[in-house]
């Protein structure tokens, strides 16, 4: 059993999957520094993606492993991924081309809460990619 | 009910919390881009926030408010709130001093995965503070 210590200050990798065998993994554009999306991962998506060097998830709502971009087109070339000090989040540096969100934007974080307000969203980007075009139904 | 478009593309802000009343956020550097955190929060602690301008978390661990830096004085001031395209991640761009690891660093994400492995660790940045000094035991 890993210590608080082992876990905080060492240099083994122990990620700590949670109940249903996942991990959350933060996904940030290596070049720029903006968030792109968060996903999970469980032990297989992180195996793979450590593996294969690109971005390897695990979908909650399909109950699959998701090679990101494996419809989109839009891959993550991962350069780096960082544990936290509990080790139960992940952050992975990567390479990306355009749109990486399926709504159609670069990031899932497009939208910001309205100064003064508590309740309303105002837009801080524009669609970069037309996922109806890219999804097929 | 809201719906996928209402959630995805709307502008209104309804945050999706979890079974245990939580939704996580991101802490990110607004100057530098660096990704200092993740926490979680519940429905009053993002009130708090919007609120005070300054970061409240739940401590899942200690089961109550936390205001960041209440104990350490590494507080965090928000410059803007961003909501993921399903509305269950925040991302907040905060404005800090240094030292937002309770452990010592800047970031919680101080160690990255060697190349060419799955199971050991390096150090990617240096102590910036001693938090032994910072927290009474």
């Amino acid at each position: 059993m890993a210590t608080k210590q082992d876990i905080e200050e060492g240099l083994e990798f122990i990620p700590k999957f949670d109940d249903d065998g996942l991990i959350p993994a933060i996904a940030q554009d290596a070049k720029t520094g903006q968030v792109l999306m968060v996903a999970y991962m469980n032990r297989q998506a992180l195996e793979l993606t450590v593996q294969t060097g690109y971005a390897v998830y695990y979908s909650r709502s399909r109950q699959k492993l998701w090679k990101k971009g494996e419809q989109s087109g839009h891959i993550q070339k991962v350069q780096q991924i960082l544990v936290d000090c509990d080790q139960d989040w992940l952050l992975l540096k990567v390479t990306v081309d355009a749109g990486q969100c399926h709504v159609g934007y670069q990031s899932c974080f497009y939208r910001a809460l309205k100064k003064g307000t508590d309740k309303e969203l105002k837009f801080i980007a524009e669609k970069v990619y037309d996922p109806h075009k890219t999804y097929k139904k």
